[in-house]
């Protein structure tokens, strides 16, 4: 982990290859026919910077000379985010969106002043945090502007103030999530938001997304945490927030939140926190079958006695992590199960955080009170923690042999979870033929949990690209009235064909007409959010690409 | 409790006066020199109904025959909510805004067309519930409208849809809510809202004024049991929800939630619903001082373990309780307090709900782990639960003996509490000279906690609206900066000219731009919530009455 995120990663997750061991390679090519041979990668096409001199000029004033940057490597590395698509545009495959520069302020002030010179300009803007969207959040569109900056808000890096009495911290929108938990940790506090993109994503990027953590049973989703936000507009700023509750209107931050810099810049989080958890749990149980871990889950849920992480594999998950993971004694531990009632094993993850052992031990009991549930253990448990980070690396490993390997996710009710299930994995098998699809819940709820998609195919080397978009819009229209569009992923501009289906017509003219009043020329991230799709002509959607 | 509310009552809660004894009306005459002479009330002055005849034929069209009133009492009934003032003008103190007609829809459909009716003929709608506003939230205000009517959504009074799996139950807005309680009990359910106004009180006014219930610790705010809501509008309907959580963009149900009918009219609610709780217990403690009081209320908050009703009363509210109350042995109970270092008493009420006596006293113990409370037993906690909702009738018998009495709340972060309460008893005891101020917290948050305030005062008879509304508006500005202008009463017309302080001038504009997409023609509510005041001329202010 460092201080800063080095974004000349672009196209990889972190300099080191994940782990992909020659016997989960083997299953693989008998699986899914996966062949292992590697396509070269090629650069990406760099054009030439579109940003004018009068523009740059103008951004320089504000931010200083040193932080308007022009170079390959800088445009390059705030180039699109993390989907599967944006690294196979990296690898040279289909066009990539590359910014015509990187602006980097130093203060909430600055980034005021940077949209104001761009409005003037005629420079669309795009924030960048951490850089890890993966539904084109940040990709380089310039919608009908001149050139495109990458707003980059990693100089925003302040634990602006703690307050302890009341659990609240302010941070700035630029500290990664590392970061944040090292500069509250001398404060004894954590914000618990724990994400797989964790290593480099920031606190603006969580509340622009509405980001939800691996444990957010227990800490909460990030909209949960967020109590006050502080955006920068062309328009001003703005600042909400204040008080832990309110009926005084609307809540307006939760308009903010998750408006992925279309109406706006966050600069600033207020943030509630929690005290570091002294002593962490992880353990892992077998659940005989999806239908019952599911109702499991679901009475942990509604009795609320979840555990902090929570976490069920369906059957075809649990299969593929005892496949690739190989050195767990795999047939020993079915029989295992199968002596314990568990033929159709289904791996849940759970874990506890606590001031002491005693605390966690409680919470424990608490939360297995009235289930008979199959320990695997603590190891079981650690290995999922260990790598819990690693999903990403897993994906660059299984890239650099050929593989389409993505994922996707929704969210329902309860009673409609099978049925949205059942559809996103009909429409991936379909989209992809020979492949595997795996489902996870990670974020449940009283009234309904999250489920989150991995597909993995042999990569399609005439339309790589194409491949995958063919298979994500059918996942999408299969979602679309049965689910929401995104759980924790966001909008982007992937998603924003859908967002309609949605929240519905008057919801993206309401939309509109707050962007009219802070963003009136509409520089903030065009292409994003409200850009619409084929049943909005006139806003050019990404698959033209 | 009866299934439609009678609003020919306008003016007090229940035809049956509060419970006001002897010694209490003789506490007050030595504590505030309340004389106890009433004035005569005098029938308010109802004007001609200024809606013309192509209006009401247009409005009787959509919902039929029989269900457009211009008769006096269904006009009077519907004639602003219940605060002091709106009562002191039911007795013909000031003048009253009486709507110039009433409007009963059957259908959510009916509503978006009475709307299209109003917007077409130049009226303006109040959308009305159980007019329990204590803010000016229903005061039959017309703006620029040639006339007002007020649309009682009192028909919309049914339970539309259950999921058990779930926990969802589909409302109408104009159930109340023992009759939303009644409804679900079928199901075993229940919302778990019980405000004070609870008798009356309708789910579409719950959701439209972010309502918290006195259980708000264990069931949660009325926002946070939201999970879908239909609005109508004169731009049509607005459907929002369908999943337990999403980041498909900013939370749009958050803006409807709390737009007290600028927006539009709620006609239907997605609610979260829980078990019925077989087993209730609720128990007095004692602690001693504020200051102590508020750390206990802190870290059970914090620790996660709050009781589901937590009510913690100053030393002058449980002084005047204990005064008021009369039958207990007040001297006893005072020494047997002394006796366990209790020397300045403040009353915690705490109240637990569970499906059996064993989760109830399983989070008891939870509750009063690691605190030494002096427990004052549970017909203390009883007799709060009794007489929970008497709050309105014992101000009707008040107001009867010649005093001035209201409430007011706000909320603030834990660590501004003090100051918070602090200017705003001093701004109310400044305004009202001898008077009782009384303050509670009811509402706990890890970041924070509502305050709660009654004033007593003697009624001055010579200006008795003008009384309270100085000391309002001097607890309004002292309010300001320091915490939320309402915490659950909302804003309506009284705090609108608040609001531009706590979400800024850009927090208006957007409000503003929502309602030019969803209410174009301004028919919706005008003089509430985004009305704001002296500081934005040109929109009437309810002071110019």
């Amino acid at each position: 982990m460092t201080e800063r995120i080095d974004h000349t990663l672009r196209g990889r997750w972190t300099p080191e290859a994940g782990h992909l061991p020659p016997h989960a390679l083997k299953w693989l090519r008998q699986r899914i026919g996966l062949t292992g041979a590697t396509t070269a990668a090629r650069p990406p096409a760099v054009p030439a910077s579109a940003l004018d001199d009068d523009a740059r000029a103008a951004l320089n004033d504000v931010v200083g000379p040193g932080f308007v940057r022009v170079d390959r490597d800088s445009r390059l590395g705030r180039a699109g985010g993390l989907s599967y698509v944006d690294l196979l545009r990296h690898r040279g495959e289909g066009a990539l969106a590359v910014p015509d520069a990187v602006v980097l302020p130093g203060t909430p002030e600055q980034v005021v002043d940077v949209l104001r010179a761009c409005a003037e300009h005629d420079v669309a803007v795009v924030p960048f945090g951490g850089g890890t969207s993966v539904v084109g959040g940040v990709e380089a569109l310039r919608g009908d502007k001149a050139a495109v900056v990458a707003l980059d808000l990693g100089r925003l890096d302040r634990l602006v103030d703690v307050d302890p009495v009341s659990r609240l911290a302010v941070l700035q929108a630029g500290v990664t999530a590392p970061r944040a938990d090292r500069l509250l940790a001398a404060h004894g506090l954590t914000t618990g938001h724990v994400p797989q993109s964790y290593e480099r994503a920031t606190i603006g990027g969580f509340a622009a997304t509405r980001s939800a953590g691996q444990a957010s049973s227990g800490y909460g989703r990030f909209e949960d945490l967020v109590q006050g936000v502080r955006l920068a507009t062309p328009a001003g700023e703005w600042r909400l927030g204040g008080a832990p509750a309110s009926a005084a209107g609307p809540d307006l931050k939760q308009l903010v939140v998750g408006s992925e810099g279309v109406l706006g810049v966050i600069t600033e989080v207020a943030l509630r926190v929690r005290p570091r958890p002294a002593v962490e749990r992880y353990e892992g149980f077998a659940v005989d079958g999806w239908e019952r871990g599911q109702r499991v889950v679901r009475a942990l849920a509604q009795d609320g006695v979840l555990a902090d992480v929570t976490r069920l594999s369906d059957v075809d998950e649990t299969g593929v992590t005892l496949a690739l993971a190989g050195g767990w004694k795999t047939t020993a531990l079915k029989a295992y199960l199968r002596a314990r009632g568990v033929g159709r094993p289904c791996l849940l993850v759970l874990g506890w955080h606590g001031r002491d052992r005693a605390e966690v031990a409680r919470k424990r009991r608490d939360t297995l009170r009235g289930h008979r549930l199959v320990s695997l253990g603590t190891p079981l448990g650690e290995a999922w923690r260990h790598g819990r980070f690693n999903g990403p690396r897993q994906r660059d490993a299984l890239m650099d042999v050929g593989a389409c390997v993505e994922t996707l996710e929704t969210a329902a009710h309860w009673a409609a979870l099978d049925e949205l299930r059942d559809a996103v994995r009909g429409a991936l098998l379909d989209a992809l033929g020979d492949c595997v699809v795996m489902c996870h819940i990670s974020h449940a709820y009283e009234t309904g949990a999250s489920l989150y998609f991995t597909a993995i195919a042999a990569r399609d080397a005439a339309d790589p690209v194409g491949q995958w978009q063919v298979a994500k819009a059918a996942a999408s229209e299969a979602i679309a009235g049965l689910g929401t569009i995104s759980h924790h992923h966001a909008v982007g501009a992937d998603h924003a064909p859908y967002l309609e289906a949605e929240v519905g017509a008057l919801g993206l003219d309401v939309l509109a007409a707050a962007k009219g009043v802070l963003d009136p020329t509409g520089v903030l991230n065009p292409g994003k959010l409200i850009a619409g799709g084929p049943a909005r002509p006139g806003v050019a959607s990404t698959g033209d690409r």
